[in-house]
């Protein structure tokens, strides 16, 4: 399990300080973080509670929004909230439509990387552009391929910007896997989560942990394997069924299901 | 209205001779219809009815489905039904993806394709692919690209084998505008749909009527335009709410909305 991260979102109502004592004793090397139960255990105490625990932060969900008021002053808090957890990576979902102009949208989200860029490297945290399902276009992230990720992420040296590839997102693409081929360098953020069928009335928690949908686990892993990326592997899953159980028993599933389809 | 059609869809539990009773006195000059109803009511005696109105038929929806057992007999029989009504094209959903071989479901539509273009050209009906929302690649289609329908038509000339273009499903992808620019000659049906916030519980009925939603129908009517397309526009909207109103006046908000933002 060195590469295994466990993503916080994946049992969204465990405390903090159970999700980490849990992990550190199933032998869990890293957890991914989000702000809002970050904030609400208090930001320097969860730093030092993950420390304490000897776990490391793969990454922190997330910034982004670039639709949003505040967007300039939130992403650069959620930058300094990575830099003292220790995250090397800030998750961005770049926010949708507002409207009906695509291209304005996404014109937004280059010129918000522009701005944060020289910020990230100050901080040492890389912004990690996430391309999101082209069903949250409208309102969560414009940048719905990889493709459109990584042209984002061009323009800037990779330790500044990256792109965090979730399985969820981009499995229907069939430019995927030549895409990630020269990717590597680029890749910030590694988290699975499956495809299920059907989904649900909410299409935002009908995620599945790897290995129960429809999504080639094996194929991804070799790929990215393929592009150099040797970083953590985060399972993230929304699933408003799972979130119900206790917070052990998703861990313990999850580890399962990570050793069932991750490199031996 | 000289280039609009009425999907049947649109108007799902308006028996045939109402509907093209309504459209025939509306002056609407084409219709797009499917083969469960029409085989409801007898495929001579639609083929008749719609005649003898004066309308045409701008699109039999649908074949497609390669993974069925019976997909070889099932898409003549569709190719032959398209041509008793004078329709020319018919629309291919191209079935989803079985089991987690994405590859392997992509090629069965290519060999599909070539199975049936032959047929297609004797019979004077144009295959149609359909790109399909990236959420609908596992259960409907895996052909999820207006890039990767093009590529799937390029091997065959475009009277056998065009694509069936429909806002909805291809909006959110930035490559469409430079695509479309190349594609006229493939372009066999084009579809108006507005992709509407929340997406209901069953995703595939949660379309709108064009303007109701988040996409530029003038951007879309222009590339359409300028790549050379002047056939029918159909407006096809799955619709719950919508579908449970009087077919009449389905149609009239139907047309309305096609004249907000139709050429003038």
């Amino acid at each position: 399990m060195a590469r295994f991260s466990f993503n916080q979102a994946t049992a969204k109502f465990w405390p903090l300080p159970e999700l980490v004592a849990g992990c550190a004793e199933a032998g869990v090397p890293a957890v991914g973080l989000w702000r809002e139960p970050v904030a609400e255990h208090g930001l320097a105490r969860s730093a030092a509670l993950v420390r304490e625990a000897g776990l490391s932060v793969s990454s922190l969900c997330r910034g982004g929004f670039f639709g949003a008021d505040d967007w300039l002053e939130d992403n650069r808090r959620a930058l300094d909230e990575a830099a003292e957890l220790g995250a090397p990576a800030l998750v961005l979902v770049c926010g949708g439509l507002f409207g009906r102009d695509l291209d304005t949208a996404r014109s937004r989200v280059a010129a918000g990387l522009e701005a944060l860029a020289p910020y990230a490297l100050d901080v040492g945290v890389r912004l990690a552009v996430e391309p999101m399902h082209p069903m949250f276009c409208a309102d969560r992230s414009v940048v719905t391929t990889l493709d459109a990720a990584l042209a984002l992420a061009a323009p800037f040296p990779p330790e500044a910007v990256g792109i965090a590839l979730d399985t969820y997102h981009v499995w229907w693409d069939e430019r995927v896997w030549s895409l990630l081929a020269g990717a590597g360098p680029r890749i910030a953020c590694f988290q699975l989560a499956d495809w299920i069928l059907p989904l649900p009335a909410d299409v935002l928690v009908g995620r599945g942990l790897p290995g129960t949908g429809h999504i080639e686990f094996p194929r991804f892993l070799a790929g990215v394997a393929a592009a150099g990326y040797t970083g953590p592997i985060e399972v993230e899953v929304f699933n408003a069924e799972l979130w119900q159980r206790p917070g052990r028993e998703i861990l313990h599933e999850t580890i399962r299901a990570y050793r069932a389809c991750s490199p031996s």
